[in-house]
C-alpha cells in the first residue's frame, strides 16, 4: 500500500497560516511525523493565490526536504507552478494532478516523461460540471488519459488513478461504485496504480476515520493500491495492516505481528 | 446482519463454573448484556459430560428466558438434548448444529421442520478428519445437506451457512478461501444464510478482535449476513454499522447516524 501523506495543504487554515508566516517548525513537523508513520510521498498543496503559489511551493518544498528524504508530491493545478517546483525537488516525486482535460494533457505529459514522474490521473475532464456520474464516464476519461500517457511514453505503472471517491451523505451508492469503479478499472489498467482521498467518502457524517477505515478495508479488497491519507493515524494502519493479512498478502503474518509489537506504525 | 450471541458457552471456563453451581445471577447477566446489545439469537451450549448435559441445557434455556425473550440457539451434538431443549424454549429457537452426516440429518431434520426452527449448517461430514481443505469440499458437503433439507420439506431460508472459517495464523490463505467460499455459497444458495463463528480467524495472533472485525467487513461484502459474535464488542459494531453504510444498506446514513449518537450499540 502506497501511503501519500494528505497533511502539508494549504487549503487547511492552519497550513495556509503557517505558509503565509513562514513557519518553518510547523511544516517541518508535519514533514517529520509523516514521514516517520511511514508515508511514501508527502503531499505539498501551498494553496495560495495564484501570483505567490510557485514561491511558496518552493519555499514549502525546500524546508520540507531539509529534514526528510520522502519524496514530495506537488499538490498544484498550475503547470508552470509544478514546473518552477520540480526544479528543486532531489527525489523524482509524483504530480497531483492530471485529467482527460486534452490541454493540460499536452502541458503536463513532457516533463513528467522527462523527469520520469509518477503522476495522479483524475477520472473527469472539461465536459463534465462537477464529478463524473457513472462508472462509464470515468472509464471514458481514463481511455483518453491512457491514449496520452501511453503516446508520450509513460508506463502505465507510474500513473496513480483516483476514480474520486464521492460522499456516501449524499449519495447512498457511493461507496458501491467506488468499488465496482476500482474492480473495473483495476481489471483494464493491471499496471497501474488507483488511489484517492479517503476522506470525501465520510464527508458530513460522524465519526469519519470510522467510515474512512472502513472505506479502505473494502477499497484494498477491490484493488486499490495507493491513498492519499494521514498516516499518522493509527486506527488506520491497524485495519490496513489487518486487511493485508486477512487478503493473503502477509506471509505467515510477519508484518502483522511485527506492527502489533509496535503499536501499529505503517513503517 | 443476524448476529448469534457467543457468550452462554460452557467450553468457556467461567460459564461451566456457573453452569456447575448454579449461578443464575452470572448466566443471566450474560443473557441481559447480549439481548441489549442487539443480539438475534442467544447460543446456549452447556459443555458439560452427556450424562448431564440435557439437564444443564434445561436449567440454562429457563434462566435465560426468565429475563429475555432473545430467541435461543440450541448448541449441542446430541439429538436428545436438543429435544428435550425444545420443549422448553417459549420462542422458536436456532438449532446449533446440523452438518453432512447423514444419520444425524437423519435425526434433526424431523424435529426442525416440525418446529420451524432455523438451524445451523456446517460445512463437514464424517469422510473429513478434521476442517475441510478447499471450497470444492465444503460446496459438496453442501449439496447432501440441501438435498435432505429440502427433501424434508425444510426452506432455504431457515438454513445458516457455517463455511468453517480457519485461522490466518496457521493458513495465510484461510481469509481469501474464507470470502471466496461465502461468494460461491451466496451465488448458489441466495435464499439461505450465511454464517459462522468470526473468531477463528484470528486465533494465535495478537490484536484478535481486530483482525475479527476487518474480518466482518469483508465477509459482509462477499455475502455473509449473519455472526457467532460478542455482540457487546462496540468496536465490531461500530464497523458493522459503517460497512452497511459503505455498501449502500443504510437508507440516507440513517442507522449509521442514529448508532453514532448511541455510542453504536446494535440496536
Amino acid at each position: 500500500m502506497i501511503f501519500i501523506g494528505e497533511k502539508i495543504n494549504g487549503t487547511r487554515s492552519k497550513v495556509k497560516e503557517a505558509v503565509i508566516n513562514r513557519n518553518i517548525d510547523y511544516i517541518q513537523s508535519l514533514a517529520i511525523s509523516q514521514s516517520e508513520a511511514g508515508a511514501d510521498f508527502l503531499d505539498i498543496n501551498a494553496g495560495t493565490d495564484p501570483d505567490r503559489e510557485t514561491e511558496d511551493l518552493i519555499w514549502l518544498i525546500e524546508k520540507v526536504q531539509a529534514v526528510t528524504d520522502t519524496p514530495i508530491c506537488i499538490d498544484s493545478s498550475t503547470p508552470s507552478a509544478i514546473k518552477e517546483a520540480l526544479k528543486v525537488t532531489r527525489v523524482t516525486p509524483m504530480i497531483n494532478s492530471i485529467n482527460g482535460d486534452q490541454k493540460r494533457l499536452e502541458e503536463f505529459l513532457p516533463f513528467i516523461k522527462e523527469r520520469n514522474c509518477s503522476v495522479i490521473a483524475l477520472c473527469l475532464d472539461e465536459s463534465m460540471s462537477g464529478m463524473p456520474k457513472s462508472i462509464d464516464d470515468r472509464m471514458h476519461v481514463l481511455e483518453n488519459i491512457f491514449l496520452a500517457t501511453r503516446a508520450a511514453g509513460i508506463e502505465d505503472s507510474k500513473v496513480y488513478i483516483d476514480p474520486l471517491i464521492m460522499s456516501a451523505a449524499t449519495d447512498q451508492k457511493a461507496g458501491i461504485i467506488a468499488f465496482d469503479c476500482i474492480r473495473t478499472i483495476r481489471g483494464k489498467y493491471p499496471q497501474a496504480h488507483i488511489t484517492g482521498g479517503l476522506s470525501n467518502i465520510s464527508y458530513g457524517l460522524p465519526d469519519r476515520s470510522l467510515i474512512n477505515r472502513t472505506f479502505l478495508t473494502l477499497a484494498i479488497a477491490a484493488g486499490m493500491d495507493s491513498a492519499v491519507v494521514n498516516p499518522t493515524d493509527t486506527d488506520l494502519i491497524q485495519s490496513l495492516f489487518a486487511t493485508e493479512l486477512l487478503l493473503g498478502k502477509d506471509k505467515f503474518c510477519r508484518r502483522y505481528t511485527t506492527a502489533s509489537k509496535n503499536a501499529f506504525k505503517k513503517k
